[in-house]
């Protein structure tokens, strides 16, 4: 059976059993977890390549930001403090130095605005480039945040807007607006760390994970490990305004940006309801938002509300080989 | 300028120049070093890629065993307990979805070997199959082995033989004898983690790398390093069966398997030269070995002595983008 025939989940589902890790948490969570005495050492790896990642008229500099940002964001997720990243690069032969050069000042961009560097790296040669980051990270053991643990009446809650990074890649797919304002919205991503910091530490968080693959993606995740349902409000899921003037006025594509579309490396979290504006004076404390988009109910399933209407969410968002 | 043009030491050289590193000891080691109180927290990572690493024949298992292995040896230079392992997989459409599970299977065996397993990992769409590994490891603060302190006078050794791998990929390229023994040779590594535990906790090492680049290119990057050059005695280079069995009488093939040929990933370092017996008899007891193969000599350079001649060994191994 072809890579091609299954689908990434897939693919990541069948590698997985043959990892059967010894670790407080692992594969199948953003991080995974080693206990090193009290505090927990997060580890994450994230892989980006030309063929799926980057679009055309990227910089260097906007690469080696993102894939540090993307690995981050794992870390920030579950309420983690970075220490390190490290980059091994595939390089095709015909490659610019300069470009290169660019990947490594963007990574370490992005790392020391969270305070880190990168601390190691690797080259190798290959026919299109691939860029794959290892982020590690520290939290107190109590302050972990696991993908599980969301129950029935805790509020659904996001750190920032949605729709900016599919908006962005609609753009450029379809030649609308400038390509650089479009790049920025897919590549210049912020990971949430000081968020997941203030957030870990209130002890309110029940259940949390980054929204890469997309919203109605993420919420389905999370249903895999949490006997639970989610109801989302469309009305109060805070709309990028780029997404917003891409869109315009055509509600199904805005809906399948803040829906469908991956990339916007917000965190998504389910919070006990009476803690929720605690949690917004914290995160506001970082110069941070939290936004309440939602509720865990008890019906299993996904589902959005209009008004009196709750429509089924659909199951999909980024998936690759397919 | 375009990477070939350069090769691929220069090229980690320039991308290093993007990395202000704020750790113990980082990228030009082996590993990065965090200090968490303590103990260092060690971190490495290593990148093959279907076309410069993986010979035609390879099974799954095979290649994710060696990518385990060969991040493994780099925690094992420095002395480390490992931790864990991540493993990145850039795989393409086309791939028997049979042999993406092979190698998380053979990676996870061979993390198993040493007391870890698999901690997380990716899987992305490429057009040809990449796998990136990062290995963690903890080591006490005194007994980290860097690559810098070799000393006038220390002994040469090595935790076991040469040319194996260097004797296979020979092997593959002319198709002498059997595929599947020259495969085990080149991806069957077992890194020396025991070793270099027990070369770590004697607290006599005053350097220490892994060769995975070949013994004359990793003398040179120690000479990078310490203000001294490497005198090699040819007649103590323990010479692996397979590199004698396929180099047979050709004395120049087989210096180049021994020399010049990468990947045999065994432990390079620099002793205190009445210490060594003891080494020895710490490592013999964890049923490794070590060999002294050489001395650390004043004059700059590196140089091999046959009988009373001293030849000058090339700075030469296996460089991408060339």
């Amino acid at each position: 059976m072809k890579l091609r025939e299954v689908g990434e989940r897939e693919v990541i589902k069948r590698v997985i059993k043959r990892f059967p890790q010894m670790v407080e948490v692992g594969i199948g969570d953003d991080c995974a977890a080693i206990d090193i005495g009290g505090q927990l050492l997060l580890v994450t790896t994230d892989m980006i390549s030309e063929k799926t990642h980057i679009p055309p008229g990227a910089t260097g500099f906007q690469v080696g930001w993102f894939v540090s940002a993307i690995n981050l964001s794992d870390i920030a997720a579950k309420g983690g403090r970075p220490l390190g990243l490290t980059m091994a690069m595939g390089l095709p032969r015909s490659l610019d130095l300069g470009f290169a050069e660019e990947v490594a000042k963007g990574a370490n961009a992005c790392a020391e605005q969270y305070g880190i560097t990168i601390i190691g790296g690797d080259t190798k040669e290959v026919d299109f480039a691939t860029f794959t980051g290892t982020a590690l990270g520290l939290v107190a053991k109590g302050q972990f945040m696991p993908r599980k643990g969301a129950g029935v009446g805790d509020m659904v809650c996001l750190t920032g807007s949605l729709g900016g990074a599919g908006a962005g890649v609609y753009a450029v797919k379809n030649e609308l607006g400038r390509r650089s304002e479009a790049l920025r919205e897919i590549l210049e991503v912020y990971p949430r760390v000081n968020e997941g910091i203030a957030l870990a530490a209130t002890g309110y968080v029940t259940s949390s994970m980054d929204i890469s693959d997309g919203l109605a993606s993420s919420l389905y995740q999370l249903m895999e490990v949490n006997p639970v349902g989610f109801r989302i409000f469309w009305d109060m899921i805070p709309q990028s305004p780029y997404a917003i003037k891409i869109g315009k006025k055509d509600m199904a594509l805005r809906k399948n940006f803040a829906l469908y579309s991956g990339g916007d490396y917000e965190l998504l979290c389910t919070v006990k309801k009476e803690m929720v504006s605690l949690l917004q004076k914290r995160v506001a404390s970082v110069n941070g938002s939290v936004f309440t988009i939602g509720e865990v109910i008890k019906d299993r399933g996904v589902v959005v509300a209009e008004g009196e209407v709750d429509t089924v969410v659909e199951n999909r968002g980024f998936e690759h080989f397919l």
